[in-house]
């Protein structure tokens, strides 16, 4: 629930960004705290989704837009702490997701990037329907990797029979070090090509 | 089938603005009539979803872009009869939606919030793909509210068993009103945040 | 597989293109790839989908992202027959999309559409999610219409007993012809409206 919050406040924010009004606030804020986890579900045929089967889980974006709206402000001062916030939804989701995916029988690997998508999910799809380049794509950071690394050790610990509260907390803070180092010292990827793009292609 | 076609009218009338050619004009009619059906059938786990299962479902987008095709201009002169077209989708949709999500057991919470996203999935997924910001978000007027109370009624008709094709027709007449009324009088939500945007935020 | 890997690579470039970095590059060219055959097994009920039921189908992705990495110059001159390959990969999907939906119990029209949905929907994923037009709507040549007739030819030769390894290379094949002689002779369709856009619509 934590997790969806730190999401939601980041699709109300974008909102507010974006000059959009309180329901568009409320769309993006549930798109991106609950979007990942639905995309999980839909694909791994859990029907319907833990979003729908538990009302519940629309209480965090309803306050995340309540936030926004009188606390803007305040909001954006703290942008360290959305940063580590954000960095704890995504340690939380990469592993729960992985988890989620096991036990409805899929493999591993594919496991793992299903983990992946339900901590990097809600967040494409805000961009998505916000209609901007996502951050996933465009970070100047490393924010998919720590999820994927997150992810594969859950795999890994659930294959090996070593999987329990204290190895999911590990795997979660691992991925939250990893992104929280990187933002902290600029970290990058190669481009997709070190080649100079050619004129006109 | 009725709101499927005006659904699917603007979403041919978006193809014509933006000069794209006839089988995109069929994708985009289509994604807009039928996608918020899906979107929801593929939550709730109804396969195939309703417009697959009936292929007469796509004749209405079929007739909506030989309307546009030869009728463009007459089409658009009638702007207020398209948005009070697009309107009575809405209200069909949302109790439709509602409880088709409630049938397949879904809490009526949820099934409400299914129903809106019946409703309005189709627009949104014809300006996601045509790659402009949803219109839903950057309503002038207010949208997807007349959808959530008129889907929040029917899950309540339904829930004191007083659902039934009297009350059914009065929920999506609600709707359609309510909806109306913001179109002629102009309507505003409040933005997601009243403070004034920082400067390079 | 082939056609995974043909999709693949335009995801890729597409990241290439825009500066992405190399994991940016990854999910595209995962969603090119592999994301028509994801949403039509979500909308048939194919749980998981064939992409996550066999992990290999991630192989071909990798790969194109490193030939691209490496060889983005070379890569981009061979244009030709990058368009001819994808053309391939439009030829394959649209014939295994149909039996596929078709083994799943959907009727004849709607498992043709579903296989353009497959043959088509990848590259509008990457499009849609990299935040350009799609290419399948602003194509200047013909794109969908090729796959929907080797999809509506596969539906037919299902329908009378007459599909085979031989009918279904055949069906291919045309697409792919189709698609080849659009690119070289720059067929059009006409547009969504001959009518010029009326000012200020």
């Amino acid at each position: 629930m934590l997790g969806v919050f730190f999401f939601a406040v980041s699709g109300s924010l974008l909102a507010a960004r974006k000059r959009f009004d309180i329901v568009a606030s409320l769309i993006l804020a549930s798109l991106t705290g609950l979007g990942g986890g639905v995309v999980r579900d839909v694909i791994i045929g859990a029907h319907p989704p833990a979003a729908f089967a538990q009302p519940l889980y629309f209480l965090p974006p309803v306050i995340a837009v309540v936030l926004v709206f009188f606390f803007f402000n305040g909001v954006t001062r703290f942008r360290k702490t959305l940063l580590l916030s954000d960095a704890g939804g995504l340690g939380m989701f990469c592993v729960a997701g992985t988890v989620k995916a096991i036990d409805f029988g899929v493999n591993p690997l594919s496991a793992a990037l299903l983990g992946v998508t339900t901590a990097v999910g809600g967040g494409l799809l805000r961009d998505v329907v916000a209609n901007v380049v996502p951050s996933i794509l465009r970070q100047d950071d490393i924010y998919a990797l720590p999820a994927l690394i997150g992810a594969g050790l859950t795999a890994l610990l659930v294959q090996f029979g070593l999987f329990n509260a204290v190895t999911a907390v590990l795997a979660a803070l691992l991925t939250i070090t990893l992104r929280a180092l990187s933002i902290k010292f600029r970290w990058h990827l190669p481009l997709a090509t070190p080649h100079s793009q050619a004129p006109g292609d």
